[in-house]
């Protein structure tokens, strides 16, 4: 069931939709305060049931996250179409790198090289939307 | 000129580098920090020289913005080939809706309808990478 956002074209998406779109993407965004600033980086993620599973080198990732709340965002964007779909959770991260769960430590495989630390976040909320053009 | 970072496979990018991918897209992500709790949300974005410019409706996109610093990212990431790039502005966001500047006051056009106000974000910083598969 949707429900319609009155403000500025936007559809409101169900919990179990925006589960179906977070399944459907592999590529998101993570944002967190680090030494008072907004940070923002994308990570290749997947799903263990209802929470968020990352790999992430050590540093600057990583300083400010463990039992923190954090913001992540999945969207898909048609340039051409000016149709989207946009998830936030928010929830806060878990290192489980130790945790030897096969399926957890499988996890996504990251792009870029080995990464040390294998992160989860278990969502408080979430919320997505689908943004369409009234022109 | 492009620096090759060692850590992982990913690939600094120049600021004239930053600036044209920035020039190439239309949707980035706002980060920021409002009543202590970190946003995430899509926008639709052009360029102003070297400044982001915006729309957005009043309301909680509005709240914590003005005269504070926020993130704002864009990637174009290619998830078969797992090659993107990402670049991450740190800066302050002005309210320009009052000026009547034609260019500015054109702007970007909001897909989702219309937007009451038009932002600013003057960049104090900017980075990029470009990340390619290693297998």
């Amino acid at each position: 069931m949707r429900a319609l956002d009155l403000i500025g074209g936007t559809e409101l998406m169900s919990e179990e939709h925006c589960w179906e779109f977070l399944a459907s993407e592999e590529v998101g965004r993570v944002a967190e305060v680090i030494d008072g600033r907004v940070e923002i980086f994308p990570v290749n993620y997947g799903l263990d049931g209802h929470a968020i599973i990352f790999r992430t080198n050590a540093g600057l990732k990583m300083a400010g996250t463990f039992g923190r709340e954090v913001a992540f965002e999945v969207d898909r964007i048609d340039e051409t179409a000016h149709l989207g779909w946009s998830v936030v959770i928010h929830g806060d991260v878990q290192d489980i790198t130790s945790l030897e769960n096969p399926k957890r430590l499988e996890g996504p495989r990251p792009w870029s090289g080995d990464k040390d630390f294998l992160l989860m976040i278990r969502p408080r909320s979430i919320s997505g939307r689908r943004v369409s053009s009234l022109s």
